[in-house]
């Protein structure tokens, strides 16, 4: 089979546009994608989204993207897997390219959410947990993840403060990220002063709501990716060496372990294994942190970190400038933001500009390999891809 | 690249089931379709769902359905692409076969429209249209499918009764079709005088609202494919030869032609010629028709007439018992029924079954190749694929 190759990434600044359609953000992304690869142009469109048939009222939103973006014929769908559509999405662009169906695919995401108002986004969120066994009594998503942090807390001795340092760093990276929605830097008092939304989650171990899009060009074979990216300044070629999807159940009550997501294991150790990697060969990692738990469970289940230790060695340093693997430096979902169905291409374009070296935020430490990590609800679906540079 | 083939085909009753869940649904069409191939069982599921976001409440619908079926932890996800979110799945688990990421892929479709109101459901179906240039302004998807027909019965002079034997076929194929949601046949007294819905689309050239799930088990290689086939007793090997995806606008008004839908046409081409047959080539066909008026431009926009002919046609006898292409034994989403996303994957389902032969309802003439034909809005997005039967 021949390899799958990004080409060219697009990306938007995350906040809140009132006055940008979402197809007038995802337009943005994908031509700043194809200015990236020096005018490729995609003959095929995967767009990840959430949110577009509650909050827009909007189906057959692949053909409205494509359309508004120049490209009325295409091929072109959404991939729905909650907060995961994004990865999910790569993979299906993935195959799309691997298969020989098309030569050029976008792989996108887009969501849009601040034109509702939050009590309408929370419970579209909610969506992402199982109408029936869980929403249906109440529960919010925020709620859910909530019982994952206090049982945690409680079973490794975590203080409120000790999870704090997630976001703090967050922050920090975000600071730096042209493209991050929260770009001012807090501190540690100020998290932990920050308002409860669910015990013990408070504002500031949340990620944000916020609109944006992304998107990255994938290009099938190495002759025709070395070509692009030569014409389009490029010193690097940068290969989408493995997507892995796996999922769990929906409801939390019938998962094995409520500390361990199954699908993150699964998906991570066979996407590491698909790229001819093993674990200790990631240089640097985008981690899917909805919250603060969301990030340090996330770091133990991609395996690196035993469990119960991600907040104890991120606290003294791990997972940092210099260490290997670094995690996190456009600041996370966090910090960046989270713009539901295209985080999980943010993090793909982060992981292919992290290996070029153009990432205009901060910079990892010239990382040669790249994984990253986007699931929908609470690893309901977990989508891992892992990045390399070709020599 | 080697060559993707169906094994197993699964289908549930279309109808009103207040006592089960879209995922009981579901799940009775997987191991339908697992117990046609003999017990092979899927490594990966794309499900094509339009609703269930809106109506539901449920997001990560493909974990949901794996969970469900007996497959939690293989990768899952929802393709949506309004009513043709069915051939959008088929072209995304297509892909995923042919590029040897899977092996086995359950390509689905399910929906469940039936417990909500009316008004409610209209509303959702709606949402296949323009939110901000057709639906604000009060349209419904009846209603643009009705100024469509209008257009065409003055253009090319046709009656309300001219029109009307497209249902009329239909109900008395459906009433062979023991999956159908309507069997009770129909007169064109009966039909000619059904209530209108919007003028001048009648309830009877309306297809009905239904839940209803399919399946169609794909494998990549001929040999594993016969190996299953002997296994499971078929004497015919079906193969998946070619699924094409285009799009259009999704809003009328900026069409180059509202009573040709050149997304159709385009995929209608490009998966005849992917297949390496001619339009003369195809034997049979299952095409779209949501209304009757949908038929008739879709039997015209996939090369079986030309513009303005098919009711004259089809009222003279073409394209019934006999002819060439024999289309919509099953009959149609007329009256076999419309359970929206899982619509594209009843067709395919059917084309295997006409190919293999045991069909359970209205026969063809034995066809060596089917052609399915599955849009969302007006042919805002056109899946079409090509199935051959291999010697």
């Amino acid at each position: 089979m021949d390899r799958v190759f990004v080409v060219g990434v697009g990306l938007t600044k995350i906040g809140r546009f009132y006055e940008k359609h979402a197809k007038d953000l995802f337009a943005e992304a994908l031509w700043n994608a194809i200015n990236d690869a020096g005018g490729v142009k995609p003959q095929g469109i995967v767009v990840g989204n959430m949110t577009s048939s509650v909050l827009m009222g909007q189906d057959s939103l692949g053909a409205l993207l494509a359309d508004h973006s120049g490209f009325r014929g295409v091929p072109a769908f959404k991939v729905e897997a909650a907060c995961g559509s994004g990865g999910a999405a790569l993979y299906a662009a993935y195959s799309l390219v691997k298969s020989g169906e098309l030569d050029v695919v976008a792989a996108g995401g887009v969501e849009k959410l601040t034109e509702a108002t939050t009590n309408t986004v929370t419970r579209a969120l909610a969506q992402a947990a199982d109408a029936d066994y869980e929403v249906f009594y109440g529960a919010t998503f925020t709620g859910l993840n909530a019982m994952i942090a206090r049982l945690y807390m409680n079973l490794f001795g975590y203080s409120d403060e000790d999870l704090s340092y997630w976001p703090l760093k967050m922050h920090e990276y975000a600071s730096y990220n042209p493209y991050a929605q929260l770009r001012g830097k807090v501190t540690l008092e100020q998290i932990v002063s920050s308002p409860l939304v669910a015990d013990p989650i408070r504002l500031y171990h949340s990620a944000p709501i916020g609109d944006g899009a992304a998107v990255v060009l994938l290009v099938r074979g190495e002759e025709r990716a070395r070509e692009i990216a030569k014409n389009s300044g490029k010193e690097v070629l940068v290969e989408l060496a493995s997507v892995s999807l796996a999922t769990d159940s929906v409801d939390l009550t019938s998962r094995n372990d409520l500390l361990t997501m199954d699908s993150t294991v699964k998906a991570s150790r066979e996407a590491i294994r698909k790229a001819g990697l093993e674990i200790k060969n990631i240089d640097y990692v985008e981690l899917h942190d909805a919250f603060h738990i969301t990030g340090y469970v996330s770091i133990e289940d991609l395996g690196f970190a035993p469990k119960g230790l991600a907040p104890k060695l991120y606290r003294e340093g791990k997972f940092q400038k210099g260490d290997k693997p670094e995690i996190n430096f456009s600041g996370g979902l966090k910090a960046r933001g989270h713009p539901v169905g295209a985080t999980g291409i943010y993090q793909a374009a982060e992981a292919v500009m992290q290996i070029r070296g153009d990432f205009p935020g901060y910079k990892a430490s010239d990382p040669e390999t790249a994984l990253i990590h986007n699931i929908g609800g609470i690893s309901t679906i977990a989508a891992v891809a892992v990045f390399k540079r070709v020599k």
